[in-house]
């Protein structure tokens, strides 16, 4: 019994002013949308097309391609940002390389491809070919000695901050937005936060040459943050081609959701990792239809990356590693200290980055960003060089450190003394016992753990572009080699022990310390960002350790609760703190007893709210009212003393309107009255002509009374994206609840009462 | 400014009854539940014990030990589930076999276990072994021959009917609720509906003991969807140890959501994949918390599984792949034809099956489901043991057509021809030319093929426990395998052909048809289930296949789309369609254009809403009010002239507080006055006692305008999880609209516009 015919009747009472009204319905820069309203002007849009779509082929036709618009969207995305990945990792790669030496052959070739085509056997023999050419062998032809040692660091130096030196002005001079890793502000935006020019062309460009500059230079940050910053730009990019996003914020937001799954799925060759990054980490609003597009866009992404082919192998997996040997319940306690010590990494590394980020703001030092990264640069490569452990990129070295040692490794890590008289077959090698090698390097690795977690506090958060994934996994892949080791030598030297017993006889191969590094890297990684099950989907993909899944998940699961026994922040949600963005974390549950009426304005005491009549107003008298106050919209009663809620009009939509009436519509005068009633009275001839406002009013104005528990207030703001809310009392308005409103009562709360975080 | 002070005095002020009204706050069966309501009531519970841990050390350990009890419940189902799937999987495999014969050293062996002692080195060998007696070797001592057949046969198609007789009697007469694989209903239940004995311990034990039967029987279905069912009662008879849990129908269903992960993860072993199984399929309301908890469960169960080690493998990977090739581009084409076929299948199966499924609710079939079990089970067992590859269990069907062929395999399926002058390693097998025996499977196959897709429809909805995704990926496994072992001997014949010239010279490995069956496996599923993400991730998990991504991809979303361009809905939604359970699907976009008026009752033309007023209703009038209406609630308004709303008093809750009164209160007779709000006048000494019912008064009813679209009406039910709103008009009540108003109303909008579906 739907009276459809009814509605369109109701809806032609309404006075439609001749042309629509420009600029309606889009926002101011800093604000926050509405989803409510974002969502059902794209309904009304898609019921013209559909309505459209039936009186002809064309119609038919334009409808259907606007409904695929949003699949031609995400494989633009996926095949710009696979691309740009491809790029940044064969740049980076090379200019990595460019520290050290040059290519004679061909200079745009990296030290591997240099040496592709080498005869050599061993890879380490294969590093050494000839056409590879140290600085020093090029310049003083000499490869060894004090003075090409020095030269060598001196140029790695140079290097390093030259290219610090390009990136931080770039961003500074042409893209500031290009800075950080990005992910704060992105999910910013995507709770519904405008910061125009966030996701522009130019911050796109800068922020990946940067990017190349500043993973090249050696500092100890990432590409991931940066990467999802980048293909949330190509998103922004491509969604204004299509009027279906680029008109409306909500569904540009489903894109940015999609896009940010496609940064991590490049950044890492982790196409379900990233579609579930975006879901628990980043996203606010993630329909199930996003979540298949985010995954279509990810495998485009995918895709066209292992088509580049940076890596020359084919794989997606960026650290493929391949254990022969699977892993014993007495490993899992110290898997679990692993966890323990990515959860205690975490907290640490939060607080001291917030400590620091807030000296940054606050004091003096924030006013010099290039000479703050020319510094850090200088001390990470000053300090970087001596250790070889810290003077290659971190991929490589997180590399080293999950892989296994197999009998053809001529790595540090992988000096065990042979027993000669033991002859097995190539992949199955028992644990034997460590030579002077793997002592120098356990040595070499604390001393590169302990420069990784000072050196990285103070690099995330400069005004470069920064991700935290490669760093977190770094340290936890040094800390758990190291214990990998500890574990393997003691299995080794005391077979007897009870613990080990059962399954380590001797000559067997029990402890994988990759295994270890990777638990590790799994642990830090939790501890820093708090995410779960995207972690270890991401560690899975990464690696392609399948078969390791209750031990990354017991660490994950323990740093989890270690870290956030000291605090719920994960770094993203610390840095929007830090920044006061205004960002409903859904994580974040409110249990206080307070009412609506607590927290909606007018508080007791103040002047009464501000609204419109219905009917009675004058142009001036709004006019007036709009000067007054910066709300940002205004109710509509039936009469102040009756104080019954008709709707919503909001401030920047009458300002459009009453300026266009004046300068179009003959009449409108100052005194003229605005009607927001359906049917204005006949007036009498010689009043000013009336201005009929109805059709700015949003009759559906969300109301709670005022005696709904916040809890729910704070709910409904969060699932259904509202800017504000009216309150009532019997039907009377009372005041009005808005988003910064219901923040500044979670964050005076929280402040009230620290404790209760631990019965969460 | 938060005065929380004048909260507490407010409270004080209610008119609290001398001890709390028992039974208000549950719900009747096949009632929905207020997600709202639910949620409060939980945090006023975590206030209270937050405020009391601060009195003592003895309630601030009950604090902890509180906030703590979700992550023991999840230990406790992981441990109980994770057991059960253990448990079950040794009875399938034991009377699966008994089927086919016994073992004479210790009868409750099955073939596998009994023949694992066996010396012989090939498996064909071994799987004769003397232990392991056939019943025709056993009773007639023939192992070969005419009659030793027919005698077989007669025993396979007995035992089967014994199991399926059993099973069906067993749920016919203690546990109607274990039928079916129970992922609508549980679907249903997640979403807020109560169907009390559902999740009960009959059910439980009914369920699991009914599925070993009616798998070992060989129908044609898989455990999967009963594994979720078991698993959910698991979650729910835990849930009931913790008052948190077993008072708050909300909070229980976040254990229930966790159970449902769990449940796919014993099923698959597929942890990851049953997390996201349980977040894209199966769960209505699932926080970030929930998400944690479920993959913390899922550790633990798939934990336990391996523990007791049901394939004795140590692997938890169901079908563990192992492929030395990588794909090729041009084998996407193959791929995505194979995700047509899936989609195709998938609508195919989807609408045979309601139709069928309808038949059986409509006429008199439903009558006999016992005869309806043994029939299709007669001919199941008749049609399957002719052909090997239906007469064995789908789980090693599935497993056979994934695996490569390597040089030792003596299946039928690698019958290839060898060519003799070609020494290779055992691993790394060129294509060759399929001989005889490749030609035979590939005729069985197709005769399976067919028999599986007819006999799983008349399989899925009988009265015995029935999972889907077993049956669909034998179905996708064995096309895909037919379609690859063509590919490859395509690829083999003409290797000049211009699509196989750059990948495929003569000599190499280049197609696996075992890949091709995964792919298939991938898209049937896809078909039916309309899963994406999870999906493709439980692939990873059941093969171990992470090198496999783009291909699984590119299937899973082809036949997505074939699928949705015939019907949107996949095969649970269209049973909780088919079964009228009201469920409001977060996946149904509404994009009709009517208002909250036009849904609302009254409707035009009907008598007006039944509303309470606060002040002026006698005991008698409300008794009448209840006993001529059967509304769940009913709003309370100021007057019934001014109609501004102060609240909302649920009817179940209003019968138990009168009756409570006249039993105990005294003076509360038919004529005593029903007073709503806070202070009552003072009465005249002879009139009769009032009833202050403030108390049961929800004074935060949820409210929408008359103009809000139903579009967002829509929005707020599912997010929010309402079961009522009340419509007003300018602060006057105008009528309500239920969960139940909602959903007829959009199933009459889609009847109406069906076409709309193409512009989704």
């Amino acid at each position: 019994m739907v009276n459809t015919g009814d509605i369109n009747g109701s809806s032609n009472l309404m006075d439609f002013l001749d042309e629509p009204i420009p600029d309606v319905g889009t926002y101011e820069d800093f604000h926050t949308i509405d989803w409510l309203r974002e969502k059902s002007r794209d309904t009304d849009r898609h019921r013209k097309i559909t309505s459209k779509s039936k009186e002809s082929i064309w119609e038919f036709i334009k409808g259907l391609l606007d409904a695929w618009s949003g699949w031609v969207v995400m494989l633009l995305i996926g095949l710009l940002a696979g691309t740009l990945a491809g790029v940044i990792d064969l740049a980076v790669d090379w200019m990595t390389d460019l520290k050290e030496g040059i290519c004679l052959n061909a200079f745009w070739y990296s030290h591997e491809q240099c040496c592709w085509t080498s005869d050599e056997t061993t890879f380490e023999d294969r590093d050494k070919c000839p056409q590879w050419q140290k600085w020093s062998e090029l310049m003083i032809d000499q490869s060894e000695g004090a003075s090409a040692y020095i030269l060598n660091y001196f140029l790695y130096i140079m290097w390093a901050l030259s290219f610090a030196f390009l990136a931080v002005s770039l961003v500074r001079v042409f893209a500031p937005y290009a800075c950080g890793s990005g992910i704060p502000e992105i999910k910013t935006i995507l709770s519904g936060f405008i910061i125009r020019g966030y996701l522009g062309k130019w911050t796109l460009l800068i922020k990946t040459v940067t990017l190349v500059l500043v993973v090249s230079s050696g500092l100890s940050l990432g590409k991931e943050g940066p990467s999802v910053h980048v293909a949330c730009c190509c998103g922004n990019l491509f969604s204004s081609l299509f009027s279906k996003y680029s008109k409306n914020e909500g569904k540009r937001r489903e894109v940015l959701s999609a896009a940010a799954a496609v940064g991590v799925s490049v950044a890492f060759g982790a196409p379900i990792g990233g579609v579930l990054f975006s879901l628990e980490e980043v996203s606010y609003y993630f329909p199930l239809k996003t979540l298949w597009r985010s995954f279509f866009a990810a495998l485009v992404a995918a895709f066209t990356l292992r088509s580049i082919n940076p890596f020359g192998n084919s794989r997606l997996v960026l650290f493929y590693v391949e254990y022969h040997t699977p892993w014993y319940m007495a490993e899992l306690f110290p898997f679990i200290l692993l966890g323990v010590f990515g959860g205690l990494w975490g907290t640490l590394f939060i607080r001291c980055n917030i400590a620091w980020c807030r000296r940054r703001k606050t004091t003096k030092l924030g006013k010099y960003p290039v000479l703050e990264v020319i510094v850090v640069t200088a001390i990470t490569a000053l300090l970087a060089y001596p250790n070889p452990y810290t003077r290659r990129s971190t991929s490589e070295l997180i590399s080293e450190l999950f892989n296994d040692c197999g009998a053809l490794e001529s790595s540090q890590l992988c000096d065990y003394i042979n027993d000669p008289n033991m002859t097995r077959p190539v992949d199955d090698i028992p644990d034997r016992q460590a030579g002077a090698g793997v002592y120098t390097a356990m040595w070499q690795l604390a001393l590169a753990l302990i420069f990784k977690i000072i050196i990285t506090i103070f690099t995330f958060g400069m005004k470069i572009p920064s991700g935290l994934f490669i760093p977190s996994i770094a340290v936890g892949a040094i800390a758990g080699r190291i214990v990998g080791v500890g574990v393997e030598q003691l299995a080794y030297h005391h077979h007897d022990w009870i613990i080990f017993r059962n399954w380590c006889r001797p000559g067997a191969d029990c402890v994988t310390p990759g295994l270890y590094a990777m638990v590790g890297a799994a642990a830090c990684l939790g501890g820093v960002t708090r995410m779960t099950v995207s972690l270890v989907v991401i560690m899975f993909e990464l690696t392609g350790g399948l078969e390791y899944i209750v031990p990354l998940m017991a660490a994950a699961v323990t740093s989890k609760w270690v870290a956030d026994a000291f605090g719920k922040e994960g770094i993203y949600e610390a840095h929007i703190h830090l920044n006061g963005y205004p960002f409903l974390d859904v994580k974040d549950e409110f249990t206080h007893r307070t009412l609506a009426m607590d927290v909606m304005r007018p508080r007791r005491g103040e002047p009464s709210l501000s609204v419109l009549t219905q009917d009675s107003m004058t142009v001036e008298d709004v006019e007036t009212l709009i000067k007054d106050t910066d709300y940002n919209g205004f109710p509509v009663v039936v009469s102040r003393d009756s104080e019954r809620l008709i709707g919503f009009a909001q401030r920047r939509e009458l300002i459009i309107a009453i300026k266009n009436a004046r300068q179009r519509q003959d009449g409108v005068v100052s005194n003229s009255i605005i009607y927001f009633t359906e049917d204005p009275p006949e007036l009498p001839a010689n009043s000013p002509h009336p201005l009929k406002l109805r059709r700015i009013l949003n009759l559906s104005p969300f109301t709670v009374t005022d005696h709904t528990p916040m809890e729910t207030v704070v709910d409904i703001f969060r699932k259904l994206g509202l800017r504000q809310c009216l309150v009532t009392r019997s039907g009377r308005l009372l005041g009005i609840i808005t988003k910064k409103d219901v923040l500044r009562h979670m964050a005076q709360m929280a402040n009230q009462d620290p404790e209760s975080i631990m019965f969460n």
